[in-house]
């Protein structure tokens, strides 16, 4: 890394350096000790200076129209003197080596925008990792200056519920189509959505993404709950014909009106934090147990002898729990 | 507790010997480190006989008839010569002294029948903790020859998520009524039913049911998808008229061929034992370093100084984890 002490960083990127703001980033999402602490002593400095952007979580099925549709929207929130700033949680990408916005070009208004910043996944990381470093990398964004965090990921893993619990707002997108929609989305992501947008509901498809949005709108109004008393809502949209944009801005915006004024909006923000501590513990601690070559042997083992029905796995974790606190690792 | 050796334990549990199978359990749910080995042994002992009942988690928010059903039910399958086990997850039982189960007049029939086994909470121990205890006992009920076990939580909390984590079969109990049914019911929940039965479907309230089911039987196909390749089922239920029991009891059996046939209920049993292996891994560590008052403390002043924004919730857990492991507990 460059040599530039703490504050040099702190100054550069208070002062909306997005050169500098990348490589905070990257810092923090080094391996090495010495990068996390640096990271983590910059975040710190700047952590009166976050927490005032929006922070809204995207997801859906890959060929939904994701990279469009936050090309558009992002597009649309500049010109409302919005900087914007696109982050992604995709763990699948240590394997695909970036499916998700590996690609710049994939959003290419955006990407050219000043006013937008576009940052890919830290990749080599585990899921609970991730969720650190994107967490991380919104409070960076927000201490630059970027007035709406979007989060992006695909909806086929388990990477939503980590995005869920680091966004004030979690969005939907989908295709029109009877059921075959659904593929690939995982359980219990629909009733994590505020809103659900219906893609591509241009040409032909008008019809069919019209009939969805009252289909869903219906369905969710059923089976939908939600801690802030929020009612989720569905709407359609074209990046094509840029229709649904300045809607799904709306529905946002009126969200945050009504949760800050029942103040769910600052009582979630602390539960997330207060989370993310214990999360990250978690995180952490098998990160650490993992890195003793004794305890990955028996994990390894004991993996497979609970798989044989041999073992007990509560047994094999008191017992890999002795490990660690006997032989100092 | 008794002195006894642990193949005594092993062997009266395997004649189906309720009272030890109920000493069994206390065992296991000890806070003593010797009735916890004592424990494990035990199960251990008694892992190549467990795995063969039908294991189903039972849901709803009070007020839905939860006992009432679960008592019809339990009746019914007796009389279908199947020996039934109830257990109880409610971790908010330690602070209402057992609202769940801790009465078994609850379950009046089924309490007085030598066929059912009703064992309530452990209480006293946290969410994680209480989830070990619940599969173990579930372990236990099986070697004693129980065929089908019923897990029974309320749907307000956080233990849906481990109860749908430990068992076959998923079923959400809702009342008929616009609406107003829903509260108190968590996101995410609706989407883990595998069925949904409308109770108390007798009198006046038979056509609000009926209405219901449609409803739900309509909003389940859009928005539910499950790994198992399953379509949820909705049916109505009167515990006053006995219908809809025989008929949850078939959807549960048309079930576990559906998935037997797949090769999803071995895969899914699998992968529960392997995520029981790593939940109980962070579980245990992280009661472990709490009871280290030094760290019990950080904890504690990290976690306001969080809530006012004055600390990094990552950096936090970085320094915990440091000190667990520089000085030994």
């Amino acid at each position: 890394m460059l040599e530039r002490d703490f504050n040099a960083y702190v100054n550069a990127i208070l002062s909306g350096n997005r050169v500098v703001l990348a490589q905070a980033i990257t810092l923090a999402e080094s391996q090495r000790r010495e990068d996390i602490t640096l990271a983590h002593q910059i975040i710190s400095q700047l952590l009166p200076h976050t927490g005032k952007s929006v922070r809204i979580g995207i997801t859906g099925v890959p060929g939904v129209g994701k990279s469009t549709f936050i090309d558009t929207f992002g597009t649309y929130l500049t010109r409302q003197s919005k900087k914007v700033a696109v982050l992604a949680v995709d763990p699948s990408s240590t394997k695909t080596k970036g499916s998700i916005l590996g690609d710049k070009t994939r959003m290419e208004n955006l990407a050219k925008n000043p006013h937008a910043f576009i940052r890919p996944t830290a990749t080599g990381t585990a899921l609970g990792g991730v969720a650190d470093r994107t967490r991380e990398a919104m409070l960076l964004c927000e201490a630059a200056g970027f007035d709406v965090i979007i989060v992006e990921t695909v909806g086929v893993g388990q990477s939503e519920t980590a995005v869920r619990s680091m966004v004030d707002f979690f969005l939907l997108l989908m295709l029109a189509g009877a059921g075959d929609e659904l593929q690939g989305i995982k359980k219990g992501i629909m009733e994590m959505a505020d809103a659900l947008v219906i893609t591509k509901a241009d040409g032909e498809n008008i019809k069919a993404a019209t009939l969805a949005r009252a289909n869903y709108q219906h369905a969710l109004h059923l089976v939908s709950v939600s801690d802030s008393g929020w009612k989720p809502k569905v709407l359609t949209s074209s990046a094509l014909e840029n229709t649904g944009v300045a809607e799904t801005w709306k529905i946002i915006t009126d969200y945050v009106q009504f949760v800050e004024a029942s103040g769910y909006f600052q009582e979630n923000r602390h539960l997330q934090n207060r989370n993310w501590l214990y999360e990250s513990i978690q995180t952490q601690l098998l990160k650490t147990i993992e890195q003793s070559e004794k305890i990955r042997n028996n994990l390894e083992r004991f993996e497979k002898e609970i798989a044989s029905g041999l073992r007990l796995p509560s047994e094999a974790a008191r017992q890999l729990i002795n490990e660690v606190f006997q032989h100092s690792i």
